[in-house]
């Protein structure tokens, strides 16, 4: 066997802790329902995209109303029985019961330009509910381009690829 | 929208990465039991309190009392059903057979002055038994402070939220 | 009590980040079955080892045998209920059907020498099937030996702690 080609060379370590943060401030945003927050961490036209068999949505304003309509209230009773695909159906906000948290991991970047970056990484959500039972929804990897603007990193698009093709359609936190 | 409001300007990834370190030495000494070394990572005056519908305890002899109590030994057997509140009551070690392992993520870092942060992050902690069953506690954030004495840091105090109101009065580890 | 004993004194945040970024890309390599390169990241007489009541493996060619018996394709149908021992007796290519991610935590860097590292972290295994279950192998502790070549990082060496003892003999992914 050879040497391995590398393919991402590593990055300068402040450059790399500056992600991390970025994510961290990020992540809980969304986690809280801080949704016009959140939204302030993309792009303008930021996107989000779920592949395979899912969709794409463009642009603050788009993202807003799909959040508002599926991100629920932790206070509330949880919903029945449900997949993510029935739930964008039925406007059903599937996440109500339901307290989730993201968990990252493997962070890889390369630099495209000084303020363009793409960043992957994998990611896990986990679902605590009120009676304190947790369960996961099935694993990911992400592929986000992060832009600087003012100093500022952004999110400019999403891309998260599921583990399992049939995610949507799966129950999203079973009985 | 506006321009995100950042609440937390980026530290210096020296400092990041020795909190990382900071946690990446402390927390296997709670895991492996290893109470006094464990405490030895706090000040003497150091406390943790779990919220809400919780309690708080001060100070590395309080705190010693209330973890020889309950930290067990993964060697024993497991423990009935039982719930962290009933334990407390029951002077039960309900971690008994069980190797738990705290998992950490988005660490956040605001610098009171130079030697003394606030660092918060969310924990999960993995349960796992002899026979080889994984269970999770209900998910948490938890927010540190952390003080530097004599070039070292420790934790002064700890506030852990769980995601759950009821996490006291959930069974720990049902079968 | 007395001034803790620090066993690891804090290294540079350009080596830790370093070696975050060397993990990061060294196991999707795994995770995607891209076997002959991620042995490229060990060293010709690298090895894996399993404790306890496990085994070592040594070199690449024996490990490339090993994982091509035994890592699978996500797109097979899933195995029977089958342990990791049994799975090995009978070449059973226990992982079919599933898409499996390494969780990373608690890194602890010590140096032996500039080219030389001790790496201690802890890991789980997340399990995801084509159905959207997700389960989790029992939790483990690593001690990897990093060695640089070249100005690359090496695995010479990965040992295993797995926190059930019977971590072998279970089934490894019960319906």
């Amino acid at each position: 066997m050879h040497a391995p080609q590398r393919s991402t060379r590593p990055v300068d370590a402040q450059l790399y802790v500056e992600v991390l943060q970025f994510y961290a401030r990020q992540m809980p945003l969304l986690e809280e329902r801080r949704l016009e927050e959140f939204l302030e961490t993309m792009t303008e036209d930021g996107s989000i995209e779920h592949v395979p068999n899912g969709w794409r949505i463009e642009g603050r304003k788009a993202l807003l109303t799909e959040m508002r309509a599926r991100r629920g209230d932790p206070d509330r009773p949880l919903v029945g029985e449900m997949s993510a695909r029935q739930a964008r159906a039925d406007e059903v906000a599937y996440y109500d019961g339901i307290v989730y948290r993201y968990w990252f991991d493997r962070m890889r970047i390369e630099p495209q330009s000084d303020d363009v970056l793409q960043v992957g990484y994998q990611a896990m959500v986990s679902m605590t509910d009120a009676a304190g039972k947790v369960s996961f929804e099935p694993t990911t990897t992400v592929q986000d381009v992060l832009v600087r603007q003012d100093g500022e990193w952004y999110t400019r698009s999403r891309r998260v690829t599921h583990d399992s093709p049939n995610w949507a359609d799966k129950i999203h936190n079973p009985s």
